[in-house]
């Protein structure tokens, strides 16, 4: 990694950011508990308020609680450059997972500042509400909001895993604001966020530039069998629930290895009545598929649904199939990809093109407006852990990213 | 099915019978639930030493609540020709399993008493504790004690599922007796039970002469491997707990294509955290080997635990393997075997040698007396569910090829 010598954010005062919010929640041994509209989440959101009105920025906080930075530009389109992230974490959540998105946005803007840099474009910062859908379903819901796609009559009915509802919580600890994301005036959004996977940290290099994002197909498999004695019951007499799961799941990462690209997860399998003597009735399993092409993702079903028939009809053995999730690719606007790639070429960071394999907020924005994504190596490729870590200078290095690619498109009129 | 027309039971009688014990813990619908050691099971305990004394036999109950009824022979030997089997049940049992060979064989002394039937040898019926095991480990308690393989010292502390001790049980329902059953004089044991399996259904026959019983392999496999995020985590990296499990519990089934005769089964399995987009970082899961052959049951589990160590390798798991359980196969006694063939032959029912699928107090008497077993099917081959049926006419031949049987081993001198 090495350094240029033009406009740079400041890296120290940024980590120090990230420990200081990193505190509201802290668990033990590390890790961040925020969950979505809890009281640790709106002391989150009050620092970074404050953080804002600091720099500046003039606040706004929508209804469900996101709040937005603007930096006003000087020229005759002052439509917004918008970055951010969110501050909500899982459970057991780390310090960098949508933490960074929104701390390097407002870094960027104080930068901007104390260079007395002009811009054309106003340039903002966005903490979105519930990105992890941990407590309140579903996940992205304040970029899915702003985006008009989730309307607020919506939103504050929906119930949450400890039964309170939103507007109870919203009302609770007077989350919300009045003023709406001007959403018309939005041009662009750049979200810096950490990879959460392997892949710089395998290639060793220091940014990736998100050209794309997986579509999902989440699918729920319930199979009938029958119970019976493990003992006396001869082998082609069994109607094998437990036997049809396994052979599905284990026929899922054969796909993987058919289908160049297709990642593909059976996380829970469940036997009923579950004993080491008796043959399952009941098997229920989720399957979780993933690829960047649509064209793909819906071969490698049709080639799933195929096989746990063929299997169910030879076991004597009831499938129902449900769908859960079904979210199609992402593909990012080219030239906010090209900001992106511009801005890692000319600060000499190494860096790939590369795919997101998690869910973002900036592929709901990329629904209305042009979007792209930055990442930073995870350290051990691991997240949603309280062992998530990326390094300072990883940390520096996508801000000073962020920054470049958000000049390019706010068009800089000083350096 | 045709009836020869030599000394019989009284069919209408033993079905009677069985629909009256079934009254003592009967549960709606048709099953029973009698658990050993409960008040149910003292209940039913009761009513069988009551017909045991109304049949004129000599009664002993033994310090864990076996027990005994005799009928004295008229030779010179008068060592016991001894049938039987349990009362108890599982949490959701039937009226036939256990039940029929212990109201069989007193049918059988009645009926001898009936047609004054002298005999060289003495009979007795015996009724075992415990031999579910599903309240309290090990199953067929009764005949292990019996037979010496387990001491009052190691029963009476065993702790149930429900927290209290077997000594608190037995003084709290004044269960057990002094009068340990005479070891010493047992000549031979022979029971009747219901096949618990489809096999005679299948082959729509009337009586299995029970000359073998399978061999058990119990282990469980526990899998370490990581969780990690079923999106961004590239395949060639995962080390997937789950897959690791499912792939073994497919190659189960494979084993017994592969090895005849071998029945394998898992039943349990579960994964954590059982998440739909988490790898799974353990799997735990059981894994139920029976053969008749002991050879072939370490061939099975040979390929097996290499399969265990290859698929481990490759995905990086950490697999430990413990096991459960390891009970050798028994060939039963050739002349107790003919024994039960002759009789069913004299009495023109069809008929099968066959293996015992499931576990029972005659595989334990083997292994200290000369031994065998008597099947009538079980209607759709079930067992262990309230549904478990057997026809009247089949607990008829049941109970008359035990007669016949026991007249031939006890030596008869008047028909």
């Amino acid at each position: 990694m090495t350094r240029s010598t033009t406009v740079q954010i400041n890296g120290e005062r940024l980590w120090s950011e990230l420990e200081s919010l990193a505190k509201i929640g802290a668990l033990p041994g590390g890790g961040v508990c925020r969950l979505a509209f809890s009281k640790e989440d709106k002391q989150g959101r009050d620092y970074v308020e404050q953080r804002m009105r600091d720099a500046g920025l003039e606040v706004r906080i929508d209804p469900i609680g996101n709040i937005l930075g603007v930096r006003d530009g000087t020229g005759p389109d002052r439509r917004l450059v918008l970055t951010g992230s969110h501050i909500d974490t899982v459970g057991t959540g780390g310090k960098y997972d949508g933490s960074l998105g929104v701390l390097a946005g407002l870094e960027v803007l104080q930068t901007l500042n104390e260079h007395q840099v002009q811009t054309h474009h106003a340039v903002g910062v966005v903490a979105f509400v519930n990105e992890e859908g941990v407590r309140f379903m579903p996940d992205m819901m304040g970029s899915l909001y702003v985006s008009g796609q989730l309307g607020l009559d919506e939103i504050e009915p929906i119930e949450g895993i400890d039964g309170k509802t939103i507007k109870e919580c919203l009302d609770e600890v007077a989350f919300s604001g009045e003023d709406d994301i001007p959403v018309d005036f939005i041009k662009s959004f750049i979200e810096l966020h950490i990879e959460q996977g392997p892949v710089l940290l395998d290639k060793e290099l220091d940014i990736g530039i998100v050209d794309r994002v997986q579509g999902i197909l989440w699918e729920e498999v319930v199979l009938e069998g029958e119970s019976n004695h493990a003992g006396v019951t001869p082998m082609h007499r069994r109607r094998d629930a437990g036997y049809v799961a396994s052979s599905i799941a284990a026929y899922v990462r054969t796909l993987t290895e058919e289908i160049e690209g297709l990642r593909g997860t059976v996380g829970a399998l469940s036997l009923f009545p579950n004993l080491i003597n008796v043959i399952a009735k009941e098997a229920t399993m989720t399957i979780d598929l993933r690829h960047a092409e649509k064209d793909r993702l819906i071969q490698a079903r049709d080639l799933l649904h195929q096989k746990i028939n063929a299997l169910c009809e030879k076991e004597k053995v009831r499938p129902s199939i449900k769908p859960l999730a079904d979210v199609d690719p992402v593909i990012f606007d080219a030239q906010c990809v090209e900001s992106v790639e511009k801005a890692a070429e000319a600060l000499h960071y190494s860096s790939m093109r590369m795919i997101s394999g998690a869910g973002h907020d900036a592929q709901i924005m990329a629904s209305k407006w042009p979007a792209s994504m930055i990442f930073i190596p995870s350290q051990d490729g691991i997240s949603h852990n309280i062992n998530e870590y990326s390094t300072p200078e990883h940390v520096e290095a996508g801000a000073n990213v962020l920054l470049h690619a958000i000049l390019d498109k706010a068009g800089m009129s000083t350096l």
